[in-house]
């Protein structure tokens, strides 16, 4: 599968290729208009401490699907999606180290493995782009830069950390519409929750980001914060369960939802 | 009629009482839930020009109503509502200079005058507290700090002259919460126009406002700035008309109109 006939091809269409082992590559503007969503896998024992962290938790971790246990297929994110081949690339937690990053997990499937699919910043920064906002990190062909802030999240079980967020820069107006846009999408991360002085969310330096790539700000900008998907990835390092599988940064799951449907109005 | 008695009053009470000599005090805070309106008359030979001013630039100069020429009666604001005794004081203005502060204009009624009642920056206010947002000008109890701005209107005819914007100190997320909640309301003014460094806007100084009172801003706040209504007495300074009639600034026309009407959703 070329880049260029990747375009037009729907969410089944590009998982079969990624099943395939046709498509190991980030994700980020495959299937534009539809849903892609962050990944955590964990055994049925963490699973229910974790469902209640998402549920404590909602704008850094917007739960858009749990699926039974052990049961690879979530029709509610796609009817023939099977969560063992579909994503390009994993990552693969014993215990909360990093052990292997593979391009699926037949072969480490167990029957008590409950999947959560966790909404992501893709499906709002559409809708910006599509209202003419531009977006710093994809002007730079960059990750988005996301930082650990000093706002704790509320814990349940094991799981607790820091809220991340991610930064985009902006001109004030740009902000105000941007607040605007996002505010449609409380499912996905919704409105921002900081704005300006990074200081006071305990961000010592915008150009250190924690997680992706720094970023230009200019003068005349404001660094804007929106809650983030790696919150329960950070979470998760502290919780250390014996086994955790996620996707690998950017390597998201294409789904057949629809972004437009994540929109309130 | 005491400042205790009047606050179970309806608005069109609370016109008759006006009217019958009874209020010639500021307006804010009677009659909680209904809009209270800037006003601005003017002769049918500058009325059109102004007209399309308002047309131009919504934000700043959003019409609720305009009445008939010469009629002293705008049914739609209130169905007894008498243009030339129902505000507690009057501007009138001779070539753009005050000559007279009066508590009626029956006197100077003309067959000619047509009158504009334009939003006004109470009717978000209400929306902004009954959500929970503290507003500094009302917890000093001074008046909204406004500034000229070196954003430029949209000229029609003679009249023109800068974006007058009122400013509301605030933390970053109440900011946030701020602009979802003034975004309802985009017939009385809507969202804000800017964020942040007052600069950008041409304000040199938050402590010297160009009308109101300043207030207090604290380091962990954001100033947040609205489109005023005071925008169009700014251009009517500079258009200098031969006659015009206004309100006198916080002694404004009450409607029978709700400030939930104005709220999109």
């Amino acid at each position: 599968m070329s880049s260029s006939s990747h375009g037009s091809q729907s969410p089944a269409q590009l998982r079969q290729a990624i099943r395939r082992g046709e498509w190991n590559k980030e994700t980020s503007g495959l299937a534009p208009g539809f849903v892609q969503v962050n990944l955590v896998i964990l055994p049925a024992s963490d699973a229910s401490d974790f469902h209640r962290f998402c549920q404590n938790n909602p704008k850094p971790c917007p739960l858009i699907a749990i699926s039974e246990a052990g049961n690879p297929h979530v029709t509610a994110l796609g009817a023939d999606l099977d969560i063992r081949t579909d994503v390009p690339r994993y990552r693969v937690f014993h215990h909360g180290e990093l052990v292997a990053e593979p391009n699926d997990v037949k072969d480490i499937w167990r029957d008590d493995l409950v999947t959560f699919a966790i909404g992501c910043s893709f499906t709002f920064e559409h809708s910006l782009i599509e209202n003419g906002i531009a977006i710093r990190h994809i002007e730079q062909n960059r990750n988005v830069p996301m930082y650990r802030t000093t706002i704790p999240t509320t814990p349940a079980g094991n799981f607790h950390g820091p809220l991340v967020v991610s930064m985009r820069p902006m001109k004030a107006a740009d902000a105000i519409r941007a607040i605007q846009i996002t505010s449609r999408f409380p499912g996905v991360h919704g409105a921002p929750v900081h704005i300006g002085d990074p200081a006071l969310i305990g961000i010592k330096n915008l150009a250190q980001p924690d997680y992706g790539d720094a970023v230009d700000v200019q003068p005349d900008e404001l660094p804007v914060f929106w809650a983030c998907g790696v919150t329960p990835q950070a979470a998760l390092a502290k919780a250390r369960p014996a086994v955790c599988i996620t996707h690998a940064p950017g390597h998201m799951l294409l789904t057949d939802l629809r972004n437009s449907d994540y929109s309130i109005f």
